[in-house]
């Protein structure tokens, strides 16, 4: 859903190909047929290309990732996987490869906006509230997810970490429900969810870093009761003569309770919140995105601010470059000003607009 | 759980004998090692006695019954069975067998009421109104489940049969939920479920049949998100190499969520309302039922109501006698008004009593 767009996207000035397991037809695209989990065969197919976009299954990403950096190619990467890709920097260097990862909206952008700031000022607290939603709210759930509800699920169900004070808590998933308004959506419910990554690392120095994800109210007492009864356990429980995982039944019933339906609109909603001193005083900025499903060429928000972020990145490194080799989160592109503006001139220009205000 | 609670109150002043297939420790009650799905050995066990009371999960009801039936022998039964005891009738008056069916609260005491009322006058509309609820009430759910929570699921997804204005109709379960006030109880909700069994075949003439359930608010709705998401579905999915039905997983679940703990404390709250014309005029009759948790005898409140009814019955045809043979549904043993009296007596006794008032 997002290759297609973020490939039509950078077909109107680059030659584009896009590898995938099952053939794509997108407008001045080529297709090659790619399996990535065969090594081999992501390092022959990229071989030709000046840059690559990693847009993979989550369980698969890291795999391809590291093949993708063996071929000594740049990429850009939104595949979300849960291995730690820091572990891959030295690999990086060595092949004299930029690899930027987790470069989406939210890991992406936020991360981008936190590194930006962490440059201009001392940074008390970065918050990220973040929600990917349908327009047209449906009972009981109010949700929709664009990628597979396993990965939802994981977010439920994985404990949170964030930065409180300078030291690294957890909270369990779900945990901390409060309800806030968001001009032109109304009342969202706020959780914790798991979403920090890279910057649990990069920014250390920050002494508070959190993230909540973003429902319709109701949804995450309703996850709650589904998770609690151990209806998202990976334990198994004795049925039809097997043992079953009730996560696999549930997730399934899940899945075409959740699934769009071809044309139904969603959109995103993040505001990223960062508060701290600068050379005047103390400040807080509020970076705020409200994007909607684009109903002439009917993409999904979820993929719009995704994927052009992606390829905004892209641009950036094809066009402009980037000064050092290694994994680099998008804090790091960030904190690079004329980088940072060139990714949101790029967004603005396909209409995904950051709207800031700053409070002294 | 009943099956205890009733020898050791019949044991009082009959001698009694606890057939089952695990050992059963009661004051004053003889174990008999018994495998009621061997039809010829529950023959052979039932034949020193005077009477049966049965008592055994409802998919062996039936079947038990029949044995007990060609057996020969009167009996009173509470075993909640999905077939119609109806159809054994023939063999119960052959064999000059009475046979009580369905005699705990609900089905059992409503019908008795029905039945009293339905021979004092002419009824418009029954209804009855009744749960088994814990007295300390734990989030989501706010509900234990006396057996096994599979039983329940059933009345959460079978659609509720009633009878409107002379015709049967069909509602979806867990619909028409409405909040009702009750009597040291507070705000509990209603919502339908298939509960009038037998009522709807004996007691056609009354043009206005409807049972609901009783829980704490908010059940009946989370219930309807698990059914409507297929979670109660016993359509197989495939996981684990296998096709599960997701009721199995959820079931399961929910049985350890559900459980009563030892000296839980539970109540039972039933109302029926009849409303009709008697030689007076017009009149309305209600019949209320608040019963708690022996915490003396440490008699939960299900036991208590459901077996102290069959062995009220089971002392009347013991004491008083019965004058046809046949499956006897209890709306018939109410309309014997002596019957019912000494029923409500044996109630009273110990401490199940039921209030009624009568409006005009």
């Amino acid at each position: 859903m997002v290759g297609s767009v973020m490939a039509a996207d950078l077909a109107t000035d680059h030659e584009v190909s896009c590898a995938d397991l099952t053939p794509r037809h997108i407008p001045n695209v080529a297709y090659m047929p790619l399996d990535v989990t065969q090594r081999e065969a992501v390092i022959k197919t990229v071989a030709p290309f000046d840059l690559v976009i990693g847009a993979v299954p989550g369980h698969l990403g890291y795999e391809t990732l590291k093949a993708v950096i063996e071929a000594g190619k740049n990429v850009v990467d939104i595949s979300f996987f849960p291995e730690d890709a820091l572990e891959l920097h030295e690999m990086a260097v060595r092949r004299n490869v930029i690899a930027v990862t987790d470069c989406g909206v939210a890991p992406g952008m936020c991360n981008m906006i936190a590194g930006y700031f962490d440059k201009q000022m001392a940074i008390d607290s970065y918050t990220c509230l973040v929600g990917g939603l349908p327009v047209v709210r449906t009972k009981p759930y109010e949700y929709k997810a664009p990628f597979s509800p396993i990965d939802v699920i994981e977010e439920y169900t994985r404990p949170a970490r964030f930065r409180e004070n300078g030291n690294i808590v957890t909270r369990e998933a779900l945990s901390e429900i409060e309800e806030i308004w968001f001009d032109g959506v109304g009342t969202l419910e706020a959780f914790n969810t798991d979403g920090l990554r890279s910057l649990l690392h990069t920014l250390k120095h920050i002494p508070n870093l959190k993230e909540k994800t973003l429902r319709y109210p109701g949804h995450a007492g309703l996850m709650k009761v589904f998770r609690d009864t151990g209806l998202f356990s990976k334990e198994p429980v004795p049925a039809a003569g097997s043992n079953v995982a009730p996560v696999d039944i549930v997730s399934q019933l899940l899945f075409s309770t959740w699934k769009y339906q071809r044309g139904e609109e969603d959109f995103t909603v993040m505001q990223v919140i960062i508060e701290g001193q600068d050379a005047n005083g103390n400040v807080k900025h509020t970076w705020s995105l409200y994007d909607r499903y684009d109903t002439e060429q009917h993409v999904m928000s979820m993929a719009r601010t995704t994927g052009y972020t992606a390829t905004a990145v892209a641009r950036l490194l094809l066009q402009q470059g980037w000064n050092t080799p290694g994994i680099i989160p998008p804090e790091h592109i960030g904190s690079n000003a004329d980088a940072f503006q060139f990714v949101l001139q790029q967004l603005k220009e396909r209409n995904v607009i950051y709207r800031n205000i700053t409070f002294r």
